[in-house]
């Protein structure tokens, strides 16, 4: 494995950036010349300045997302900092070209107040046609996410949304394995933090249609000390937030005591903190996704040897990887596609039930398709686009 | 010509972006995925976070420019926004990529605050190894561009100082070609904006070192009202300060008076405001540069009818383009191979030489390279490249 990390190292430094520009027309005669650059140019503009929304006919705006992070939460590295944080956002942009032929740019930020990074994405829009935050530290992803709503191009922080759709995925196929179906089933959410948030509203259909959603029966969320419910000291406006939908029972103990007869348990948290006992204290034919990087809540052999219908992991070494890269590259591309204002909940279900689709015949070790399956994005992409056009909560413009 | 303007608006439409991204690694297996993002890529970002430089040798920051505009000065269209600047801000980064191999990306700033642009460049500046301010106005494009000489990385705002630069070639070759040397030359300049500010301190040789620069005699600058003098009332803090080394005589007269008599007319300013009559009063051999866009402020065939020696205009149809593709490729490919922290005086200097260079016997017909000459740039960046090393104002890391 150190092998491993330092041929990353050697491979990132014999690139120096792993991605780069294309003209995509010759600049060889002074006829090329004067018809992309000066004076043709001035037609374009011309054309923009009278009416805006030609921007996205006429430049790379109709296909340009800006991978914005202020590099506080990367990956299991914590708060690094922008400059260090330019890997993964290159990395995120290579794959958003790769999957669904997106440019993508990455722009890591030398602030980490809210009011600045909000107002830095509200400047910095124009050129772009989406905005993927990443690696945003909670609770202030939250905040920046929802004040961003309004800018006129899709805003979506992939470590929320994507991680919750990649999940929900996961387990529509995972229910069908088992044979159970989600309204009934009770879910331990170890993590309080932007994916177990996104994770807990999305299978609590909170903000979505009903007729597109199925709510699970009954979400518990616990963070270190335990399930969050309405007795607790101290708790932040985002986990009082999470009472709303979340907890309906008022379950007052430990993460141990939460799992003891749930259906799933879901770990965005950190490793090794489950035990084979508190797998077999769930419910029959329990689903486990156990997605902290790069050790598991649990293993997947200790976890299947407790009884285990199906388990899930962050990691590609193990079956079921639940990857972001099954969901933002489709997401996008739909979204672009419909030139959507906004992603709304019913595209994060749509792509979440298109992602389940992709398995045809789902079983315990394959409950979601292979990360590198090209067939994935365009499939997501359309089921994003078509429930963009369908949504009556916007108005896309193509 | 409306043909033309047609043409390239069908261009534009057909291309919807006339530059791309690549990406530069295969992501087909999970080896790739897992070298090029997770969990590999934690490697080189705690590599960063260690050593901040490390930025330079494992991502793009080593090749990358951010072309910013709050398009409030685009072409001659003026104020018209930063949406309808992108296809020129686009083309820029196309000829960054052509010229100079440098992945250059538009970014187009929803503000015309001073302070909120310098803000924002600052915010965004970690992923960018150098920033190309374009089409911002005068008189914040100043205090913007020298607010952020501290950024670590260059700041270059090419309406001024690219202008400028090829403007000095041109002249540096149209002095050979009259057998006159720069120092004995008066030159009037017509504009006082952002090129006839940043023109002026250049022929003065302002803020450079003696032994690399050779000041023209005399430069008055004239505006709308004239030369610009110190008994004149309401003079704005930008033309007070180009008092301190322009129009030491303290000429108070109009434009057609100050050319009497005057060696060089340099105009960036508008079209058709000079005659035949005032070319005739101007020296012997004068040499002139009407770069106003799309109509000079003369047109060559009269000029050179009424005794201009030499003649420049901004226009390909005609000889001797100041065309800034000439210098800014290869201005920031030296910049960044020397990963220089600032464009200094003396990197300036050396670029006009280096491009003066590419010409190896001038003539009335030919004071500049053709702009599309692919040789210019590589030699223009290796002249920067050494300047840079060679200044002792700056610390070069590589």
């Amino acid at each position: 494995m150190a092998d491993f990390f330092e041929r990353s190292l050697i491979v990132h430094e014999q690139l120096r950036g792993k991605i780069g520009m294309h003209t995509r027309i010759p600049v060889k005669t002074s006829d090329d010349l004067s018809l992309a650059y000066t004076p043709g140019v001035a037609r374009p503009c011309e054309e923009i300045a009278k009416n805006p929304a030609r921007a996205f006919d006429l430049t790379i705006k109709n296909n340009s997302v800006a991978v914005v992070s202020d590099g506080s939460s990367v990956l299991g590295l914590g708060n690094i900092g922008p400059l260090a944080a330019i890997p993964v956002m290159e990395g995120k942009a290579l794959l958003f070209r790769e999957f669904a032929g997106i440019d993508a740019w990455p722009i890591c930020l030398d602030t980490q107040e809210t009011d600045e990074i909000i107002a830095t994405v509200r400047r910095i829009a124009p050129v772009f046609g989406g905005i993927n935050l990443e690696d945003i530290a909670a609770p202030r992803c939250f905040e920046i996410e929802a004040q961003l709503q309004d800018l006129g191009i899709p805003v979506f922080h992939d470590d929320q949304h994507g991680t919750a759709i990649v999940l929900l995925a996961g387990l529509l196929n995972a229910a069908k394995v088992v044979g159970r179906n989600l309204t009934s089933m009770r879910v331990v959410i170890n993590g309080a933090g932007a994916a177990g948030t996104a994770i807990a509203r999305l299978l609590r259909c909170v903000g979505h249609s009903p007729d597109v959603c199925e709510p699970v029966a009954e979400v518990i969320v616990c963070d270190t000390r335990g399930a969050i419910h309405k007795g607790r000291d101290n708790l932040s406006a985002e986990k009082q937030a999470l009472l709303a939908y979340t907890n309906i029972s008022n379950f007052t103990g430990s993460l141990e005591e939460a799992v003891r007869g749930a259906d799933v348990f879901i770990g965005v948290s950190k490793g090794d903190l489950l035990r084979a006992e508190h797998v077999r204290s769930m419910a029959t034919d329990p689903i486990l996704f156990a997605m902290a990087n790069p050790i598991p809540e649990i293993m997947p052999d200790v976890a299947i040897s407790a009884g285990a219908a199906v388990m899930g992991t962050g990691r590609s070494d193990f079956a079921n990887q639940v990857n972001n890269v099954l969901a933002f590259p489709g997401i996008f591309r739909g979204a672009l596609d419909s030139r959507s204002p906004r992603i709304t909940e019913s595209m994060k279900i749509a792509a979440a039930h298109a992602l389940a689709g992709c398995v045809t015949a789902p079983t315990a070790e394959r409950i979601l398709p292979d990360p590198l399956d090209q067939s994935v994005s365009p499939t997501v992409a359309r089921a994003v686009c078509e429930a963009a056009h369908a949504d009556p909560s916007i108005t896309c413009l193509a």
